[in-house]
């Protein structure tokens, strides 16, 4: 056996010509891009500012003052001025002054890692110099000693790193140096990186478990993983280290940030209220090793178990590695949406508890979906594992694109499963709940997240075994990609109709240099989706090399490892039965009790008003006939027309006109009548429901809310 | 016709000899009333303090200091301490300042109510002593003008009447003009009436339509009900034109709120914030005549229009009267639990949209269910229809006693109609709901409102028209009840099995001294409960004298009015059908989409984990067996022995052992396997469920909550 770890794809060497994800890629490097650089710089018309290029420029200009002053520099002395700060005048924010959120600072980081991804394959001589200059400006706000977060360099850097559990320095670390990485890699410019490496030696200069370092570690988790990158960017196994610290360090006796915050009530002249399960929200209640449940904020949660998951791998720590294991069942096997969403409460954007996983007032941020699909790549990192990259596939191609609209112009934070608009403006407990996507928000996380990932989404799809024997295919998305594999540098080109058909190619090239040598024995290995039938799925797949003996194929815990002789112009091709599938939920979940949904490939499915009329509750799936021919659901192949019915005058709801391929359902079904019901009494007799026969439209998931206000819902009632 | 208004029949006029309501009130006698003197004495370990008594003291100082002061006295000037204030060291509170909530001071006049109408059949000696020194101490803290309010008082009388809107000052005067009124009409001691009336007659000589005085009215109602209270005891008719001008001139534009939260907002040096829909919270959005939909919290809704209801009536104005219809119609068609509750949100204990009543996040608040008694029996005497009776039978019934436990000594303010105790620890979105009841409120509001009204449940039972031909009886309850009638002092001895059967009778004593004179004709109009069938029950309705035809029958709204000459002896006896009804909810409520619940007479039912086990969402009503043959489900007559299983360390669901007679069902249902799903697949393809027959035991809503912490839930899928 192989060793299982494998690594991504650099995203130079994976291009995407898939016709979906293309389009994905697309919307975000002309739509969503640009958008956030007029974001970022507080350019948006009717959108709250962001007041990120302001905070750098202001940092900035009171180091140019120190560097004048020297001495005589008088610091600001830091006064806590809110989670969030807003100028008293909005028309004219103090030069001087941080605004914005604590984290105000990922805004820039988040743009500029997309930037970083989108000019890998499309160069833009203009999007690059305004790249540049932003970076000058947020690396001249950079301290002498490498610090750079502008909220404590404006307010006053006598309290950094007090309030780690709240203040997100070191979250903000995690995005900067992501974006870091990600703009070296697509330019080969170092300014940004050196910044980030600047910024994290200091850092490690202050935490540790040494004496006189301070024993803490992130409150909103990401540095974890962004140092792993940055460690394999730079080869300084310094960070990598770091984050090994931050990972066993979290949760010890005494808790950090229960020292912290007595500390701060000490000094404010507070009583310090210990509080259960506090901790818990930010993971840090106890050592990774003895977390048995996903708990607490759903994004700092699946952050943490990917810079876990990071650390695992590199250090092939078992117990490490069953901690991963058992927060991932946990999630899967009792938190998951079905359209891969996680989250399942507002009240601190969180896990509920087991089992717990209301429609309506799902949270299910678009973060924490993305979130997910980290974790579940780095755990396909340590080991090829379909169930993996099932999650991860649903989480990107639902919820993950659900929060961004077909035109790419709003998002949504909060992805619920069932939507009744009226609910959403007049129920106050649903407020969290929007039935269109809005612009921006001034807490700007899922914007730049959808963007991030849409724009490296090939290094989902694809990793390397450490040892080059086996290039692992995790998700089938139309590309080239190339990878040094049995000593050879091989390209793979892959056509694919996901998500929309299970078929494709995928074809072997050689070089022209290696013409004539044989090539070493690689392996190729494919998912077999569960959508597909998991491991009955390989019978779909077809090599060349099969025929002629050169290729062997063994299953391994859902992949197909397709291993030999390689030729120039070998193919597989593979042809996944898509059936449509009427999935109940475990009876443990008493929000889908009675109901279906419908999932074809990986793909979750909704019903929208704008279809099948209100009161999409009174639906039932036709079950019984459904679960006898299955073959009863027609699969339509349409073009999907986007265009807001209607908007308010704050512009929410807008969506430019869009047509877009697309496969629908048409389901069997029932509508209990309601006729004259609206005034009726309330209470009567039960009596058996009046049938009326209809069929109801499902469309996918991640296309809702593009046609105006309308309800919605992925269950129907059986 | 006759004139079609009536009123309740003093409560010295009516007893109650009725075992089930008999002891509710000896409960209420003897445990609730003297816990409740402990709780404004603040002298219950472990509940929260009142401060309500130690705040009459802190104000009665303060006057004796001003008097003996003259004007050397120095007044506190106003500053905000939160709205609610506690002490900075519990252990030793400052003897000088205002503690509690801003309407603390109602704890001591529902209390005093509770006294009032408790002494009324019960004299006690010592009780009496201790309401009399009680109302000693509240008169002293009574200023010169009549200002009685102690938050105002102690806080700083400067800013008194310029936050109408929060705090509270009119909702005081309400209390203590409905606690003043019923200690009167028990006891004849005027001192607390006469204190109530100067403070009538201050917020008389301030408030109005007239220039120079204030065009405000009250942020939570009730002094519209108690003026119009005060008015028929006293007989001033100054205070019910009071509540007329406070029911007329509520949400005339300009909003006085508004213009109040304007001139705040301008003091403290802040923006207004205009917020549409910000009003309708206090039902001041608009004036009544205009208002649709009942809105807003709760209790506040259901208090304004029981004053409506008595303007109404007073007034005979076509205006109003159409509006309570019309507020009433809303309610009870689109906002009512089938437990009697209103109220189904939390956000603001609030009336959420039409149809919208959610079972798990119920909020359906004690008092709510109190106010719609109120609001019921002020509609009955507008105009008998029994339709009004049957939804305050239910209220009482129902939630009303629901707020309380078995044994009296613990209480819910929220009355969910479904609990999972996972859910109530584990989900914030469910924090306002509990699993057990809890000793006793800072925020003492339902307890005390729920004593009150038990103690005169009597007062709901009947009124007199009032032109003294006819007695109602609105409700069947065992006692004594005294009225003229017919020009003669006749009494009525009822007897009656409710909530358990629906036999009875009603036996007619004319006085002794009438013997041989023949006496008036007159009515005895007996409501003909819905859950007996309606109109047709008055089949079951047969009076001695209608052999004889000396009574003739009419049915009117509702109503079987027996009319004619009664004699000594005559005896009318019922026996109403009783059978067990499979109820559905409006097709347009999608919280009990496919659900059922079952009620019996008055009664609402649910299912207890106790009984059923967990997982009460897998359970099923065999609804097709039960509508083809209701006789299948099984009522049983039992002693139900209360008694908290379990109990936390603070003492929550802590029940004393109760053994009380009651009726329970037992219904055929089918149970869905959940066998060893713990752990499997969240999602896996639909499969018919496996159906294990078995039956689900109910029991009466009111008794759940009062074996230790377990699961309920009112409504069973179909």
């Amino acid at each position: 056996m192989t060793n299982q770890h494998s690594h991504p794809i650099a995203l130079k060497d994976a291009t995407v010509t898939d016709p979906f994800w293309a389009a994905e890629q697309e919307l975000v490097r002309t739509a969503v891009i640009p958008y956030q650089w007029n974001a970022l710089n507080d350019n948006v018309p009717g959108a709250a500012p962001s007041y990120c290029m302001h905070n750098f420029r202001a940092a900035a200009a009171q180091n140019a003052e120190h560097r004048e002053q020297g001495k005589a520099f008088v610091p600001p002395q830091y006064t806590f001025r809110g989670f969030e700060a807003l100028p008293d005048d909005p028309a004219n924010p103090d030069p001087d002054k941080f605004y914005g959120f604590v984290f105000q600072d990922t805004d820039f980081s988040k743009w500029i890692e997309a930037v970083g991804y989108s000019l890998t394959h499309h160069p833009d001589a203009e999007l690059e110099a305004t790249a540049d200059a932003a970076i000058d400006i947020v690396c001249a706000a950079q301290l002498e000693n490498g610090y750079l977060d502008t909220y404590y360099i404006l307010n006053g850097m006598d309290r950094h790193f007090t309030n780690l559990k709240d203040h997100h320095e070191l979250y903000c670390f995690g995005h900067l140096a992501e974006g870091a990485v990600a703009y070296y890699e697509a330019t080969g410019k170092r300014k940004l990186l050196d910044a980030a490496c600047r910024f994290a030696d200091y850092i490690d200069s202050r935490f540790g478990t040494e004496e006189g370092k301070l024993h803490g570690y992130p409150g909103h988790e990401i540095a974890e993983m962004a140092l792993v990158k940055l460690a394999a960017a730079t080869g300084e196994t310094r960070y990598a280290d770091l984050a090994e610290y931050f990972v066993r360090q979290r949760g010890r006796k005494p808790l950090y940030f229960e020292l912290e915050d007595r500390r701060r009530a000490e000094e404010d002249g507070r009583n310090y209220e210990a509080r259960e399960q506090h901790y818990a929200y930010y993971q840090a209640d106890k050592p990774v090793t003895e977390q048995t449940e996903a708990l607490g904020h759903a994004v700092r949660a699946a952050y943490f178990y990917s810079g876990v998951a990071d650390v695992a791998r590199i250090t092939d720590d078992p117990k490490l590695l069953e901690s991963c294991e058992r927060l991932w069942r946990n999630i899967v096997d009792k938190k998951l949406y079905i359209t891969g969403g996680i989250g399942a409460t507002h009240m601190g954007e969180a896990f509920s508890f087991d089992y717990d996983l209301p429609n309506d007032t799902a949270y299910s941020e678009s973060c924490a979906a993305i979130a997910l699909a980290f974790f579940a790549r780095r755990m396909l990192e340590i080991r090829p594992k379909s169930e993996y990259a099932d999650v991860m596939e649903s989480a990107l191609y639902n919820t993950t694109l659900a929060g961004m609209a077909l035109d790419g112009k709003s998002f949504f934070y909060v992805n619920p499963l069932e939507v009744v608009p009226e609910a959403c403006h007049r129920d106050e407990r649903k407020y969290h709940v929007k039935p269109v996507r809005q612009k921006w928000f001034g807490c700007a996380c899922c914007p730049p997240n959808i963007a991030r990932i849409v724009e490296n989404v090939q290094q989902y799809a694809y990793t390397v075994a450490d040892d080059a024997s086996t290039l692992y295919v995790h998700l089938y998305m139309g590309g080239v990609v190339s990878a040094k594999l049995g000593g050879s540098d091989v390209s793979l080109e892959a056509r694919a109709g996901m998500p929309w058909n299970g078929a494709g190619t995928i074809t072997v090239t050689l070089p022209p240099s290696d013409a004539g040598k044989a090539p070493g024995p690689f392996t190729l290995a494919l998912r077999l989706p569960a959508w597909a039938g998991g491991e009955s799925a390989a019978d779909s797949i077809h090599a060349t090399g099969e025929k002629d003996s050169l290729i062997t194929r063994t299953i391994r815990d859902g992949y197909l490892y397709l291993t030999g002789t390689w030729r120039d112009g070998d193919v597989i091709d593979f042809d996944f039965p898509m059936p449509v599938r009427m999935i109940a939920t475990n009876p443990l979940v008493r929000e889908d009790a009675g109901k279906v949904a419908f999932v074809r490939g990986p793909l979750a499915y909704c019903a929208e008003g704008t279809d099948n009329g209100d009161n999409l509750h009174l639906l039932h799936a036709d079950v019984e006939t459904i679960a006898a021919d299955p073959d009863v659901v027609k699969v339509n192949e349409i073009t999907f027309h986007a265009q807001a019915a209607a908007q308010d005058e704050r512009g929410l709801g807008e969506v430019e006109p869009v047509g877009l391929p697309m496969v629908t359902l048409t389901v069997p079904a029932w509508r209990e009548s309601s006729q004259g019901a609206d005034g009726k009494p309330l209470y009567a007799l039960w009596r058996p429901a009046q049938r009326q026969p209809t069929e109801v439209t499902l469309i996918p998931y991640f296309a809702w809310a593009n046609r105006g206000e309308t309800e919605m819902t992925v269950f129907l009632r059986g």
